[in-house]
């Protein structure tokens, strides 16, 4: 069974033998011709029957006996103590739904009715050219300068590797809080930053922390799924807030006794691109203030903005603490890396490192003092600002390639910042879209519906056309014109009376 | 503020001067000398006034407009839309207490009240010989291969980098099912295999989805307090079992119908060294069957055993699906490397990685790579090999230091695996161990009471001496036999009565 062959077992020249004699032994026990009770023979008489050394049965009777199958005492034979089940065989997850032993939480039940397909996994094959949000080019990750920093890390070793603090490194968190001061507008102390792993987790943290069956929530609809879902596992009751061309409409924001949260991402709504503007900023605080609410800052691509500066920080407005700020090396590195923070309010420090220390101790060591490196040195800033400029010549050939190949009245909204804009097509139904991805995939080319983020259908009070989110920070500016002009002929195609 | 120059402050020529004026404007609106509804200069008196580009002052306004806080239209004047708080100066963490805006869930409540200082936390500096367990020697890591690896993986790069499967790489989990098998006598599928953060993020995501408050588990008394605060955290109740030098004594599981779960250390009981017999096992597989409850197997040290082979897992018996098997890479590598799996019956799949794509989506993708190539070329077998040939002699040092030092009747148990012993220390009692632990400290060794990780304190019924868990794997064969001469010198000196 294993070809692993210990070094006690070399030094007592045993050289495999022990095991042999081991594995045979317990078939019998296993198979009952050796029973409970049996008495075995000596060790000198069983090696002169099998031709191994005396030694050699001896190991092999230790180990049994140490397994608790063998009971022994000096100078009495060894007798078998204990019977062994048949090894059962392997069971393939994949192979009929198997029954589950035992109960579940209500969190997991709650998980487990979860429609969690992400978009690229519910594909069979990638696209040739693939618009998929949330990916990045690899030719972009700043390779050179991420291998010279992960060498100089693991060489520079500490006297003994132990866990480390759930914070994450310190070096890092004071990194970052310049980072955000000078890039973000955001003032806060390193005692605030809390690194996880990925936004992902900064979510899940919160969902955990801040919400209950019997509390409520508000979200931006349409929305972010991955964090919708957190929310929604946590038993919470979720109130969809509608979205326009400036993000969350906070006239909208319900009054409601149960409220404990509001997610959002201000700084370019996910998916339609608003960015909140101050008046909204403002009455989301009070609306918070009033309800006694946390709110959720999602800044998951605030780097990206063309035109003008980056916005400031919803949390650089927060007077009272309930700003949790959320950012991430996603979109400027690599969504591979897992590696995101929060800014937290001084009032939540102290339960969300314990939290994260019971999740899952720290954030990888070495991966988090790579990036305060980069940091430190300046290079992140300069791969940001280089990422920006390359992206923006990816936006204006996207803007482009509409203008140029599809339907005069395609249009693209929320371009102003991020990696992603939405394309809006008049022409066709939301109902249409999934025939639409289709189409585009029959051409090569990926693209994705806006309609799953939408919690609502759409109605009479609130129609809307078909839409895709184009993400298009992964793509060259040749396959982003070829992939606007594959589309088209798939909306031409589509737009055909019959098809549709 | 900001030193940050964005592309398009270059592009314009503005040279960050737009920077500075929408600072100046936006300084005015925060302090009131402009009010909501003050109407501002015309862009072209402003750049006069100020003596920039005209371009400058229009990168300004629009910032400011695309912000919210002014409203402009074609051919007026713009005017302050909104007003602007004061910037809140950032809070220290380590201020005062702060006072929490909002409310938290029961969760949050539970995780708040716990005491989750570890071992090496709690003290003020490391001590120069510290027997911390859980450490594992820097110099041990093999850095060389892992380098090698690291890089030939960072360059063998993706088209694009986009979120990567919850149940991680599939080159790992297939090495990982075949290393199972080769070593702990495991038979799974790949696809039963979910890679996690650390153990603790299997522990944790076991208490979530198995645990909830009405529900109850067992737990080995003593045992792993971090598994123990995560079960706790869940809000079901625990029941602890006693342990002996077999480890958890079957005969004392409870009858009782809320039961859940069980989580068991049958390789290597933490922290009193018993190897489960079979006998126990089966016993346990017996009861979590009558109760129908599942049993997590934390199998945190399997790999060092030393004089007979490691014993096969508890999984390996199980023969309806119930055992849950958590395996790590924290002690033959690093626990800062944060890399753990689950083996999962295969009823729990489906659910586990929606559970894992909800936390944190899934584990870093270089890391997993890595070590997939470390397995595959038999590199990591060789490590292993090679570090159980050096605790093995760590751990005879540690015994010969003890014998050759400590008092008498000083008794070591628990030494047959792993990488760490208990000492016992029958001339005192547990409420001693702080007292020693102190003096050792002060003389530059680093020892740990056994006492925290008791649920019940010592009775008449269950008496016990004092005890100290030595983990040794960080240590040289030098410091070993340093480190015991010191204790020995503390315990003589504590032991005299006025100490006591």
């Amino acid at each position: 069974m294993s070809q692993l062959q210990t070094s006690t077992d070399r030094r007592r020249g045993a050289n495999g033998g022990g095991r042999r004699v081991y594995a045979l032994l317990r078939a019998q026990i296993a198979d009952g011709s050796l029973a409970v009770g049996a008495r075995l023979p000596s060790t000198r008489a069983l090696a002169a029957d099998l031709g191994v050394a005396r030694s050699t049965v001896t190991v092999a009777y230790e180990q049994l006996a140490a397994e608790g199958f063998l009971a022994t005492a000096p100078g009495r034979a060894a007798r078998v103590a204990a019977p062994l089940a048949q090894k059962v065989s392997a069971r393939k997850a994949t192979e009929t739904e198997p029954r589950l032993a035992c109960a579940l939480s209500a969190y997991a039940q709650r998980v487990a009715g979860m429609e969690l397909l992400t978009a690229q996994t519910s594909a069979a094959a990638p696209a040739r050219i693939d618009f998929l949000y949330g990916a990045v080019a690899a030719r972009d990750f700043p390779t050179l300068a991420w291998k010279r920093a992960y060498q100089s890390e693991l060489l520079r070793q500490q006297p003994s590797l132990y866990y480390a603090a759930p914070e994450g490194d310190s070096g890092l968190r004071q990194a970052l809080q310049g980072y955000l001061r000078r890039a973000r507008g955001l003032a806060c102390s390193a005692e605030q930053i809390l690194i996880v792993q990925g936004a992902q987790q900064g979510i899940d943290l919160c969902a955990r922390l801040l919400l209950e069956p019997g509390s409520a929530y508000v979200f931006e609809d349409p929305g972010y799924v991955m964090a919708r879902r957190c929310f929604e596992a946590s038993g919470a009751r979720g109130v969809p807030v509608p979205v326009d061309s400036l993000g969350l409409d906070s006239d909208s924001l319900p009054a409601d006794a149960q409220m404990r949260l509001a997610y959002v991402t201000p700084s370019h709504q996910f998916p339609l691109g608003g960015v909140l503007p101050i008046g909204r900023r403002q009455a989301l605080l009070q609306w918070a203030r009033a309800h006694n609410a946390w709110v959720i800052e999602d800044d998951y691509d605030g780097e990206f903005r063309y035109g003008q500066r980056p916005i400031d920080a919803l949390q650089s407005i927060d007077t009272d603490g309930r700003v949790i700020y959320i950012g991430t090396f996603s979109k400027a590195l690599s969504p591979q890396l897992r590696l995101a923070y929060l800014v937290l309010p001084a009032s939540l420090v102290p339960l969300f490192r314990k939290a994260k220390r019971l999740a899952d101790r720290h954030a990888p060591v070495i991966e988090q003092r790579v990036l305060a490196a980069l940091l430190g040195s300046g290079a992140y800033e300069r791969h940001v600002r280089r990422m920006r400029r390359e992206n923006e010549r990816r936006r204006q050939a996207l803007l482009d390639a509409i203008r140029r190949h599809l339907p005069g009245d395609a249009k693209a909204s929320g371009s102003a910042a991020g990696l992603h804009l939405v394309l809006w097509l008049p022409a066709l139904l939301p109902r249409h879209e999934p025939q639409l991805i289709a189409a585009a995939r029959a051409a090569g080319v990926g693209v994705y519906a806006v309609s799953p983020l939408f919690a609502r259908p759409p109605s009479a009070m609130a129609p809307r056309p078909a839409g895709l989110i184009l993400g298009y920070a992964s793509l060259t500016l040749a396959q982003i014109d070829e992939g606007m002009q594959r589309l088209a002929g798939a909306i031409a195609a589509l737009a055909a009376p019959h098809d549709l």
